[in-house]
């Protein structure tokens, strides 16, 4: 089966989560916005107002598979996890593996608003002091905190190196791409807060080096970070 | 068995979609943090830091069931609905409500944005001009743009009145709560978008005429809205 993504043609954001996963096991998909005409917005939005029957989805990423639309980014991969051995057999070890990506994406949501903290329906420059003021608390408060929880689970295996211990899932493929985006968002604040996060370091090296993952990062279907995406690199917000 | 539920003692806050669940199928519970000499936040924190074995939860809420610690809210309610009859039967059906759960949690983390729009370790008194700003967004945009979609969802639906259609799910338990803490944090803002969505409240109105629903809401079991928890009535953000 070829799976159907649709999301947004030039900026990673949500649907990055769902592509690291589709590529890291080698599945077959097509990246509905990203036509061999270039970017398709249309094709991306029409999902949400289409003609699918059934109720629609409220935003992207959305996967068709089978016919059957699914979205919300933690919701796919509990979908696609159990099918490409990203995810673990009990039900209650996928749970767990489930709350470790929820809390990635309430990390996620906390990192665009660093640069979104009055609303997304305004640019970034109708909201740059009060930008200044969330992103200050990000980098002092939020961002030793989420990435110090991770650390600590990490930790909390004797070995493995995985988020849920022997076996990577779609959570360790998510969290390789929160630091890449951190990285690339907030170069400073990021170096100082991966000294106390070794374990998380390593971890991203670990997917970095995935054949299946390298190989994307090195093509063209991995759109480059850019300021319309959720990690932005402002240099005013990384002081 | 006796569900554990951790969570602030004060406030309807995120465990408030939990304690809807289980007071919906009336499954017996502890409230953990609210001991019989008045509210213990020792005993709520203690869970995030204690000396349960496996990695620790983020953040409350969280439950534990036969004394394994479950966390993220939608996730407590993944693992509950089936169990207690407030899920469908098909994957692709569970992964239907699941996605309207997340999209509420999406929901949820805007509406309380709009009084910490710089960041939730600052008082609303250190925000105040941010949030007018952020709050004139939510009503004029994101407010109209979810309740229209529950609306359109349950549109979709010939008959059933639920958001999946024939039975209800802790999704709708989950859209009662949003909406009643709507209206009380933006009572005039919430009465000029409710009268586009008729289903919306009529919805409300079902859950809320559960018999086990109303005897919970008339209990001193429900803690009262208040300005600690996610919805908070400030009249200058419902201008």
């Amino acid at each position: 089966m070829t799976y159907r993504l649709y999301y947004w043609p030039t900026i990673q954001g949500r649907g990055e989560f769902v592509r690291l996963a589709l590529e890291a096991v080698g599945a077959e998909y097509e990246d509905v916005g990203r036509g061999p005409e270039g970017p398709d917005f249309g094709a991306v939005s029409a999902v949400l107002w289409g003609e699918q029957p059934g109720p629609p989805p409220f935003a992207p990423p959305v996967l068709e598979a089978g016919g059957r639309l699914i979205a919300q980014t933690a919701n796919i991969l509990l979908y696609l996890g159990p099918r490409h051995g990203l995810a673990p057999e009990g039900e209650l070890d996928r749970l767990w593996v489930h709350q470790l990506q929820l809390t990635i994406a309430d990390w996620v949501v906390e990192i665009h608003d660093t640069h979104h903290p009055v609303g997304a329906q305004l640019y970034y420059e109708d909201q740059k002091p009060e930008a200044a003021r969330r992103a200050e608390g990000f980098r002092e408060h939020r961002l030793p905190k989420f990435l110090g929880y991770f650390e600590r689970v990490l930790d909390d295996h004797v070995d493995g190196g995985w988020l849920a211990g022997g076996s990577m899932t779609y959570a360790d493929l998510s969290l390789f791409q929160v630091v890449e985006g951190l990285r690339y968002a907030f170069p400073d604040a990021m170096g100082r807060a991966e000294y106390s996060a070794p374990r998380v370091t390593l971890l991203h090296e670990r997917v970095r080096d995935l054949p299946r993952i390298t190989a994307y990062l090195n093509s063209e279907r991995r759109i480059p970070f850019n300021e319309d995406g959720i990690f932005r690199h402002y240099p005013e917000l990384d002081a």
